[in-house]
């Protein structure tokens, strides 16, 4: 690892960011290799959680790379999950107008998607992701030991965005996780291996052709117009895939009353439930607002991904009320 | 202006931005001229001064652009000086991952310098633009009508940054600025015009050749790395364009003591006595700390621009030290 950041980083200071629970468990490790190749390397944690994605934290992390004397041609390592990555990627993308970056995800979510497209995000007061620049990492590094402290609800919950991408573009990978999905749980390296890899594939094709968002790159937006209502309603006491899982149920079945895709929400459910993910979304707490206030709106509407077939999907314009409604009648 | 305006923003939505200086002069006409072409206009104004390009005022700026309704496809129009300028930008360039912006400039400096290029900043505890972007508007839109409105004083310090890149890159340029200095002073508009269009263009093309500044867009920095001790040390009284001013006699002293340029200092001296702006250098208090802390700074040296002739320059690797003893020994 010490090894592919070093030949991707040429400067003489790394400036490795992280959080209280991933530090203990592999921060050391990691500094030291990297002070073995001669680097100047200073550690700086956060606290774990959401709430760190903030402008606050990220002023207090450009001070404390100011004080480890990080120059332009120095470089951030971002070692943990989607909250980690995305925090330090805002910083490494506006610290003295960008410096290097490398992302090293501890987490499922963080290796299959966090990582993967060059979005960067904080919060603020008024939502979720409302800042951030698009700023590609200089590399991702993709370790299964990594991925092993993470907890097994953590590790399904990220799994959730490998068969997002795979229903709506690779029928053939959405058919692996369903059959696969017990050893994927027990994280056997070469299928955990081969999943994360055609997933971040998948991805990464998708955002080549649209790194801006103008249109295709919304695909991998699918579950997400509910899924985030729901984290929002939840209070996000639900993981983020967990989110998702319960968006993609809600979101196939909504297509369905619009005529498109008569079996895939069934075979979502299905696909869910063996990766051991909540999908019973009409219990959840939905926060209809934080629907209309979605980046991806325009105006009135907002762009859906629906999907047709497994491993197919269609943008569709959508009035953000038709879909408000449909969530505000889940009970009947 | 406003047709100009309308002309690069598609979005239904325009966020002025300005400050409470220039908002009373000049921004119930410009709303009222957007607002004609039927375009939906939020004004959001700032204490002036370079205490608001702090993270704080950008957070605050997010949440009311949140509340006006903006989304991605929406644009803010920077209408003020040189700190509306970079605070505007580094917002448009992270509300929503970057929305379109458009620069109005209402200062000579901002027309000439701070609103080309592409960079954005706010400041740190730590130091001044230690935060930004590279993010290029998608227009600068000058009007010399807007530009009456400043005082005598910031007008001749703008100017300063025309005659900073005159005297690096285009000899003409600097004998004319010398020569027409009582008619910029007046704002002779065919006079002015010249002028301002001519540094504008010289920039462009610097900053086009090498827009993240890996090399040769560091001519732009002549007279700014003392200048920038000068500017902190001087607690800010002073003008940019006249921190720059003494910055810019001080740095052409110090290559003549490295055999660099020996009559340069004198025509630069003149030429900015000429525009009525202070030269006498060795009286100001100089913060040697704050150029150790340079972003231009690489290890522990600066490439500093140097001026063999009028016109022409070359890029000097420069101990920081060297620099800081020269500084040090200005009494002598």
């Amino acid at each position: 690892m010490a090894d592919a950041i070093v030949s991707v980083c040429s400067g003489e200071r790394l400036a490795v960011i992280s959080d209280d629970t991933v530090a203990p468990l592999h921060a050391s490790g990691l500094t030291e290799a990297l002070r073995n190749h001669g680097r100047h390397v200073s550690l700086h944690t956060i606290v774990p959680g959401e709430a760190q994605k903030s402008l606050a934290t990220a002023g207090d992390l450009y001070d404390r790379l100011t004080d480890a004397g990080l120059g332009r041609k120095d470089a951030i390592v971002a070692l943990g999950g989607g909250v980690v990555g995305d925090l330090a990627g805002f910083v490494a993308s506006t610290f003295m107008r960008g410096i290097d970056f490398v992302q090293v995800p501890t987490t499922t979510l963080a290796a299959v998607d966090a990582s993967i497209g060059g979005k960067t995000a904080v919060n603020t007061s008024r939502g979720k992701n409302l800042v951030g620049t698009f700023y590609p990492p200089r590399a991702v590094l993709i370790s299964l030991e990594l991925l092993r402290t993470q907890s097994p609800r953590q590790h399904a919950a990220g799994l959730v965005e490998a068969l997002k991408v795979a229903a709506t573009c690779d029928a053939e990978l959405f058919e692996r996780i369903e059959a696969e999905a017990p050893s994927l749980l027990t994280m056997d390296p070469p299928v955990l291996l081969a999943i994360i890899s055609t997933a971040i594939t998948l991805k990464a094709e998708v955002v080549a052709r649209d790194e801006r968002e103008a249109g295709e790159r919304m695909v991998l937006n699918y579950g997400h117009t509910i899924g985030h209502a729901i984290e929002v309603g939840e209070g996000f006491r639900l993981l983020h895939g967990e989110a998702v899982a319960l968006g993609l149920v809600a979101e196939a079945q909504w297509a369905q009353t619009q005529g498109v895709g008569e079996d895939v929400c069934g075979r979502i459910t299905n696909a869910l439930s063996r990766l051991g993910v909540p999908t019973a979304w009409r219990e959840a707490h939905i926060d209809v607002a934080a629907m209309a206030a979605d980046k991806k709106r325009d105006g009135e509407t907002v762009r859906i991904p629906v999907v047709p077939k497994v491993g197919t999907y269609e943008l569709q314009t959508t009035p953000v009320q038709t879909l408000a409604a449909f969530v505000a009648n889940r009970s009947e």
